[in-house]
């Protein structure tokens, strides 16, 4: 697998613009041999139509045929073997047992999808019979079209170029086309090589696949402009999702944005907990906040507690373990400005007290920050909206309310998030289901008693939540059902057997569950 | 019932505006004389604060509760009686026996998703089991919150206050604030009353409903800006729809927004049905482009045929009988100045030929537009998107295709619609499957060998469709499925039994089905 720096345009390289940009190595700085180019307006726009193309035949493929092509793509992922690992791991310095574990989640989240097509039900195939005044009619979800994915930074294999929302896009039926994050460029190169190679073995329109390289905006914003583009998944920061968001909405046809743009998600801890164990507490909470030098978009940003002895006792035991703990490497420069920039914004106000840490470290051989504990007031999260703004690194912000009601207050002011979470003990059941509740509200997972960073591939999983986490509250961009982000309901009406497609039809050829007159049934009419 | 013209603000009227208009009988273009009181903003503002305030204690209510409040408000709108097809009937001219029709239709909405509560499945329980590396993670669906509720002007019943966003979202188990359509006013205070009437009797908190009036667009904006609404539903037009689309888009918390904005619903009809049954054809084609005046946003609008003396001879017959049929009653003036303006822009394209109407009826005394038929060809309609704009009324537009390639060319350059239409014979079914399923992608319903006015509510329904026909195309406004408009899947991670909601209790205390470690079971853990 031989890098060449270029875009991979519906099989082709492509490098026709002049703007090139470098890897760079995150533990030295060090910037790589190789030129990347960031693609032209038209390169993205024939890609673009090369999936549009690739569409018309593409919407009627089996959904086994479509198995088939994961299958394929997780196979050729495990193919690079560890130049891939290596590669990333030059690229982000993550390290490689965590970028092992994602490599395995990665391919595992391909083939369950190629499993959940192979299965057949995940196409809610409804019936309903012709009766007296009514047609018979049919429904299950189809493929919306073209999606453009926009990879992150932080997951260079689980949310990147084959990662969750590649993987639902394709299992749903969709040509993709995606923009590489310029973090990653040559660990995205060598998935593009892979899974190029995928669609060409197995038959597929060269249009199935393409991924742009571009190190500015442009490219994203020429991809969401681009007519031909149905749907937008993104993961990534909040400023560049909500760009996102706002270019598709300003579109002669708007189209949705599945945004996934990180979080501060509120910890909140009762004195039971702390009094019961507030060491365990501690340990595990900065492991949480360090875990990936803090860059996990459910890293615990805000701790909730009641004024106290013992809780002013658990911050400085937290503050003492933060500052005994090693500075991680960050994924790249771009990062340690934007977390130097958040911090210094959020210390500018005089209710914030930092702890320790609170800025980059400018001698350090690696992009590095100190790791950071600030410490609020109730009132002052309340009053500032600014103060929920995400630390994206190893950054916390622990929050003393006065009592219950200013507890309840402040949970009620928090703005949307990826999770919650509540540590508390049997004592206090009676007393906190209002308050957990009352989280819910505020977040797509709700966590008792655990951490919020690992997110299970389950289906029972909800990776989502109210803005500013996501532009799409009801909807996940982890586990299965992150599929229906982009299909949609069809129904065919009194439309005749041999002109429906198979899943639909009478027989029930493909022997899959669908809802008929009412009931859930895998057998023929 | 006795109206009063004012706005229901959590149970109060109010009408602290100056701005006030009038119920016009469109037969007659009579002004009734009971003034109807715009909303102002502070108005609109309590609505939305009661509704957040009322979110607080409904999102912990149980399924059965709401079933309850939706079968008692069924219960009072049948109790209005006949005062309400006569007040209906007396706003929109649409006549009894439509009017009776469409409220069974929407108190049997009601009471359906009523079923569907009690029945409690619709809540998509999720259960994974702790097991190695894996948390328990539990999921249902949850309200989000107060939605905001535009009322179609159509419908005054099945699309407006008591209709199927109302419907969906109460189900769903958000407090609603209603903007009602300026065209039936006293029709919507009755509404207003009873749904009123309805939450104090079932002791649902007063912010649980609200309906404002406006004659204009300032208070939809208003309640649309308002930082409380989680969601938007509404049925409309394609300029209102976009203009609350963009509000909702340009708030500094965007949410969804859930438009139906109508459509042109191309009908596409071989040459062998003309031959085999051109009349019937004729006077079906006829009788839905005049159903209710045309003013049905499943109106068939754009009439695909190949070129030939049989198609010719069709679309004389057609302009015959729509010449030959009576002139209906339009909703309003402003339905009828739209209509107007719209026909206008179309027959300034040169290549339009009007062949019978093509403009209202100044000397008429009730809102009226000729019955209308035009015709292009297949190049002028590809040449210029405006051509498919909606005429919203008794008119239609035939399109000549002169070969295959043309007509694979144009249905390929269709915009997205609700639905689409093939008219075929046997003989045609090894031709048309590509054209069919090409129509499949430019729409939410295909239809064979019918006609696409007339909406079954029933499961399989999907009354929907890719942009302009809505903002939301993996959504549905008509059937069970538009619930899930309204809600968002809420993920627990290790909650203890004692503060799960009872749908995701081991016990499975209300009996749902629930997806436990793959398979569906109504039992207890």
């Amino acid at each position: 697998m031989q890098l060449t720096g270029k875009n991979y345009i519906a099989g082709e390289t492509s490098a026709e613009g002049s703007e090139v940009f470098y890897s760079v190595d995150p533990r030295s700085k060090a910037t790589g041999d190789l030129p990347f180019c960031s693609a032209t307006q038209a390169e993205v726009d024939r890609a673009v139509d090369a999936a549009v193309a690739a569409f018309a035949e593409l919407r009627n493929y089996s959904s086994n045929r479509i198995a088939d092509f994961m299958d394929e793509i997780a196979a050729r992922i495990d193919g690079i073997g560890d130049k891939l690992l290596h590669t990333a791991d030059r690229e982000t310095g993550l390290g490689l047992p965590r970028l092992t574990g994602e490599r395995e989640r990665t391919t595992g989240q391909i083939r369950a999808f190629a499993s959940l097509l192979r299965e057949g039900d995940y196409l809610r195939a409804i019936i309903n019979s012709e009766g007296p005044g009514q047609p018979s009619v049919r429904q299950m979800q189809f493929p919306v079209g073209p999606v453009a994915i926009f990879a992150a930074s932080n997951f260079p294999f689980a949310f990147a170029v084959p990662g969750g929302d590649t993987a639902s896009a394709i299992a749903a039926g969709c040509p993709i086309v995606v923009k590489a994050h310029p973090g990653h460029p040559a660990t995205s190169e060598l998935f593009a090589i892979a899974i190029s190679a995928a669609v060409e073995a197995q038959g597929f329109p060269a249009g199935m696949f393409s991924m742009v390289q571009g190190a500015g905006i442009d490219v994203g914003q020429w991809l969401v402009a681009n007519d031909g583009i149905e749907a937008v998944g993104f993961t990534g920061s909040l400023r560049g999702g909500r760009a996102i968001y706002d270019a598709a909405a300003a579109r002669p046809r708007p189209i949705p944005v599945y945004a996934e743009m990180g979080s501060v998600n509120p910890v909140l801890i009762t004195q039971a907990a702390l009094a019961n164990r507030g060491d365990e507490l501690a340990n595990g909470l900065v492991g949480s906040i360090t875990l990936g030098t803090g860059q996990f978009c459910t890293n615990p940003g805000l701790i909730l507690l009641q004024n106290s002895p013992a809780s002013q006792e658990f911050i400085a035991s937290v503050t003492a373990k933060m500052n005994a703990a090693p500075e991680g490497v960050l994924l790249n420069a771009a990062i340690e400005q934007g977390l130097q920039s958040a911090v210094s914004q959020t210390r500018d106000n005089p209710n914030i007290s930092i702890l320790t840490g609170g800025e980059a470290v400018a001698d350090s051989d690696f992009f590095c920050f100190r790791n950071t504990v600030m410490q609020t007031t109730a009132s002052a999260i309340r009053a500032d909206d600014a103060l929920q703004v995400e630390h994206f690194g190893p950054v916390t912000l622990f929050v003393l309310c006065e009592d219950q009601d200013d507890l309840r207050e402040t949970v009620n002011a928090l703005e949307g998030n990826l999770t919650s979470t509540v540590h508390a003990e049997e004592d206090d059941l009676e007393s906190i289901g209002d308050l957990l509740h009352q989280l819910r509200e505020k977040a797509g997972r709700v966590i008792w008693n655990g951490f919020p960073t690992g997110v299970a591939v389950i289906p029972a999983m909800q990776h989502g939540g109210p803005y500013p986490a996501t532009t799409a509250p009801s909807t996940t961009s982890v586990g299965m059902n992150a599929i229906y982000r982009f299909m949609r309901p069809i129904a065919f009406q009194n439309v005749p057997d041999a002109l429906l497609p198979d899943p639909l039809k009478d027989e029930n050829p493909l022997g899959i569950t669908r809802l008929v007159d009412g009931v859930n049934t895998d057998g023929a009419l």
